[in-house]
């Protein structure tokens, strides 16, 4: 096959992953624990499904094409919750809806970006990121982070060139798991306002963020919109991944950029999803307090069970929203260690070297856990078999 | 703003035609008349509508990501419906399911070609298509068509270069209603496999096709994978345009490239549009059959009744699907004429200049009317308006 976009990058993750199971049998007094996708596995809260159900039957509208940019009222409600919660002005114009957060990042590197320029990218890296920037034959440029994942200012100002489009960081961080100090995040808007690019600040998880309040001040700045572009995903909050809703805020020069991708990628996101995701916002905020305070206290189990496997040589990097990130203490690959994972611990959990720059040292000696599917005793157990490991 | 991906196509059309509304009254006794997009206007069956509101209700897994390459199935009820349908033979394996036909094109489309490729689409075009190459860096090849919008396959060949990756044919057509004869289709597949480049088929209106039975026998060849990628919607079928659900089927080859853009631009289909899609394939054949039958009546009706337009000077260049395409008498260009065709008439329908390459005379000449939305009276009312027509 000759080369096209798509020969420039790599399979999907989590599907590779996904074949490790392949012939592997899990006893049933040691069954199969899936960390490797950030995903919940329960449905969604019973009034949000009944609210599902009644608008498919009773409002036409959800069977029908919608704008490209999304449910007026979804775009709504998305701009005045922003507002609230980042004391700043959004508008409705300046929010678009997208099918998923994965899409909103590839219609906002096609709005930003031609083949040959760079994005900047802290490494370890969400894939879907990188496999963006690859079939976009846009260069995605490594940050390298400190050993706690944070990535500094004075590094990236070096990597920026004539080419660089855009700085992207993910708060709290996939696969990292920290969170990104609102100190650091303003920095960074600092530094891509006087470089003339912009800051992609996606915020998939920033409902299980371990502050309430504001993650970061960029919204109060009256002048936002001319280098802020801000990603959510309704996907975690609800429970809603199956539904594919997700969401932008940037100016309205970005979106009308965006809309052509929009419009010829999707047409329109699915009209029930963005449905679910207005009634969620509407009535499930106490529900979500709850949900997150449900993550936050496995995030505290992932961090204070730890001490036996620190004793063994594990390192944990970073621990926050659904993940934790940790060095291993072994003499081999990140990637030959994880499929022995499956088959010597019963434990599904992606390589460091998924999340970065191929020949990277680094990501051969991390794993991502994504532990939200997991509670307190899963966590136990998980930690009880890796401290058994013996490679 | 710098040279970007999206920066390189236009607006969306039907976005932009929907401008063209703002300000005009339309009064009680003369209502607008909108042919400009191919879309049904009414919901989708009540039984199809209960069973989505039953998996929203009982069916956990419709809110939780599925395979990015769709629900099995879904995909396994496709194979044997298109194998039934052509007399070939298709396997699941074969078949990917996506967020709507418009992005089984842009994944298509991402896996076979990179930028400086070319891609061969008759004209008047889909104007998604051309979008969709443009932001790829994919050079659009017009194909120039007859009288009756038939493209020629020697005329094809001549423009095949080393660049070119595919030739694109739409049948029944976008925007031009025409349905390809059985012959011609392989004759273009014959091309394609001789010239080692592939053949896409966008089939999103078959199933309102005035012949029953295979529109074309390229799946009764066994080697049809190595040129053939067929794509679909269940948008038009079971009225689920709201739902954004298509499909492709293609080698198992193309569809691991496939895998790579569909995971990072969508993550899965949605689940609930596939589980709609489903059900519709299983329990609404009958029914399909009757709308069918009443989209023929309409196209009839198109027919039947353009006697006195063409002895004005209009001419009706195909009509078929969901589409009329006609070449009107005026001494103004289609997207001059089109907007006061709003305000002087009450239609909305779209010019020929969004459908063919820009500077292109034919264009300028031409309008696509979607009649699928006005039953026979409607037509006999828009054929009036537009015979009292004085420019």
């Amino acid at each position: 096959m000759p080369f096209s976009s798509t020969s420039a990058t790599f399979a999907p993750p989590v599907m590779e992953a996904r074949r490790w199971l392949d012939g592997v049998d899990f006893p049933a007094d040691r069954p199969l624990i899936n960390v490797s996708q950030a995903a919940p596995v329960e449905p969604p809260h019973p009034d949000l499904r009944a609210a599902i159900a009644d608008a498919a039957l009773h409002n036409d509208t959800v069977h029908l094409y919608g704008p490209v940019l999304g449910l007026p009222e979804l775009r709504a409600e998305v701009a005045v919750s922003v507002g609230r919660t980042y004391d700043g002005a959004v508008s409705a114009a300046q929010v678009a809806i997208t099918s998923g957060c994965n899409q909103a990042f590839a219609a906002t590197i096609d709005a930003l970006c031609g083949a040959g320029d760079e994005v900047i990218l802290p490494t370890p890296w969400y894939f879907n990121h990188k496999m963006w920037l690859d079939m976009s034959g846009v260069r995605a440029v490594p940050l390298a982070t400190d050993t706690g994942l944070i990535p500094d200012v004075a590094d990236a100002a070096v990597l920026i060139t004539p080419r660089t489009r855009a700085i992207v960081l993910v708060t709290p961080n996939n696969p990292g798991g920290v969170e990104y100090p609102p100190a650091l995040i303003a920095a960074f808007a600092a530094l891509a306002r006087a470089r003339g690019i912009k800051l992609i600040v996606d915020e998939t998880y920033r409902d299980f963020h371990s502050q309430s309040g504001a993650p970061h001040d960029l919204f109060a700045d009256p002048d936002w919109a001319d280098v802020l572009i801000q990603l959510y995903s309704f996907s975690k909050a609800y429970r809603l991944t199956g539904h594919r809703v997700g969401a932008m805020v940037a100016a309205k020069e970005t979106l009308a950029e965006v809309e052509k991708f929009l419009d010829t990628v999707a047409i329109c996101p699915n009209q029930l999803g963005q449905h679910a995701a207005l009634w969620g916002m509407r009535h499930l905020g106490d529900w979500l307090a709850g949900e997150r305070a449900e993550i936050l206290a496995r995030r505290a189990a992932i961090e204070v069970g730890f001490a036996p496997l620190a004793a063994q040589g594990w390192r944990l990097m970073g621990a926050g929203a659904y993940f934790a990130y940790v060095a291993h203490p072994f003499e081999m690959p990140s990637h030959e260690l994880a499929p022995r994972l499956v088959r010597e611990a019963g434990i599904l959990m992606l390589p460091g070297t998924m999340f970065t720059p191929e020949g990277d040292p680094a990501g051969a000696r991390q794993l991502r856990i994504a532990f939200a599917n997991i509670d307190a005793a899963g966590i136990d157990d998980m930690y009880r078999r890796l401290e058994a490991l013996a490679l």
